[in-house]
């Protein structure tokens, strides 16, 4: 399933609560930037709704054309969490009791208080693999190409580091940020001729504000940093011709 | 095109800084908010690359299958903008200079300063209609159901205000929300219930900490208020015999 040593991934936020404004979603850039460091490039992310038919179809899509998918939101104990039974489905594989995870929040909670509602949680797609948390005990899990993570920011966070050893990532994707004091008109011929020149680089230009100034952050992104490094000396030579400030950020 | 009462969206985030995980997005939030109180429901969001067929294709299917599409990003002056010309494609239309928008940026820079880099902001589809852009000059586009953002969420949200005559909502989408001092197992029980007794609304459960204390946040959404009221009480009155504490936020 791996191509060469480009290894990719979407990411699939489930949840009405995004969809609807009320919360802001920050576990694409949380996920995305671990992936990363762990040379797997994000190719897709969406937002789509607690809505069974939706989550299955788009799984299903999603997991033929990425080498990894990771899913976020709907694996709690409320009855809005149908992330397990919709993966389940989309798998054709029976949702049942995951003994292992029963035996970890058994373990987990004081007697008494590992009720009805929190035994839904350990409700998942038969021989699913877990991913384990260390903040709030309930896992993720995992089937084939499909991680399926918590909502919770904080909770997610915890549970990335866990999952090193199941993803085989490809060469890291580097990246080398040049800020700029100028505005992006100035610099946006100069920088086409560059991305010409350097092909196969991902060049980004984002303009931001900073201390009341305006300025651009280019951005050069590449699993070689032999080419970031020549890109990067064709930016610096345009950039002293037109005797644009380096700026930190 | 609109169904009924029901008006709705989908969101486009085109590009590589979010992708990365360089970049939070929070234009997702600030639009869905602002449609949901004109009556949209946002359906769908999902985040592209910079790359021309995949904004191609993703365009041409979000249009089709939603009343409107909303995209951010890549309508500035660098190489890496290539939404106006992608949108073109899109449409079979002609990817050319805006006399209007020309206008506009003409009279909004100083003699001189509306420079090649600049005039890359006014070339759009044929025909397509502005979108006012009351910070920073340069307009956003719209062709059919299809408007056109720019990324920077500062001058994103003050083009929303602008849109509200080319978008015909339905019934504002209403949401109530209930925050409670326990944890979901306590409540996901009788939230079933209460979702059970009313299939038509939205019921969400999310849980929050705050001062230390773990809680859970119930938000009821949908365009009928008396169902809102109904199903409030309902929860109101578990609430009541269980003993739980409601709380502010």
């Amino acid at each position: 399933m791996i191509k060469n040593t480009k290894v990719n991934a979407a990411i699939l936020i489930i949840g009405n609560e995004i969809l609807s404004g009320r919360t802001q979603d920050t576990n694409t850039s949380s996920i995305a930037l671990w992936l990363n460091s762990i040379g797997v490039k994000v190719n897709e992310v969406r937002v789509i709704p607690d809505i069974e038919g939706t989550i299955i179809d788009t799984v299903n899509y999603l997991r033929k054309v990425n080498d990894y998918v990771f899913t976020t939101g709907g694996i709690g104990p409320t009855h809005d969490d149908i992330t397990a039974l919709s993966i389940s489905k989309a798998f054709k594989l029976e949702y049942e009791i995951h003994k292992e995870a029963f035996k970890i929040l058994e373990a987990y909670y004081k007697v008494g208080e590992f009720n009805e509602g929190r035994q839904k949680m350990v409700w998942m797609p038969r021989d699913a693999n877990l991913i384990l948390n260390p903040t709030s005990g309930a896992p993720g899990f995992n089937v084939e190409n499909v991680f399926c993570l918590p909502g919770v920011p904080s909770i997610l966070k915890s549970m990335l580091g866990g999952l090193i050893t199941s993803i085989v990532g490809g060469e890291p994707i580097l990246s080398h940020t040049i800020s700029l004091q100028t505005v992006e008109s100035e610099i946006a011929k100069s920088l086409s001729n560059v991305q010409e020149n350097n092909k196969d680089i991902e060049i980004g230009s984002y303009p931001f504000f900073q201390a009341g100034k305006l300025g651009v952050s280019i951005v050069i992104r590449s699993e070689d940093k032999s080419k970031i490094d020549k890109c990067s000396s064709e930016i610096l030579e345009f950039i002293e011709k037109k005797k644009i400030e380096i700026v930190t950020r």
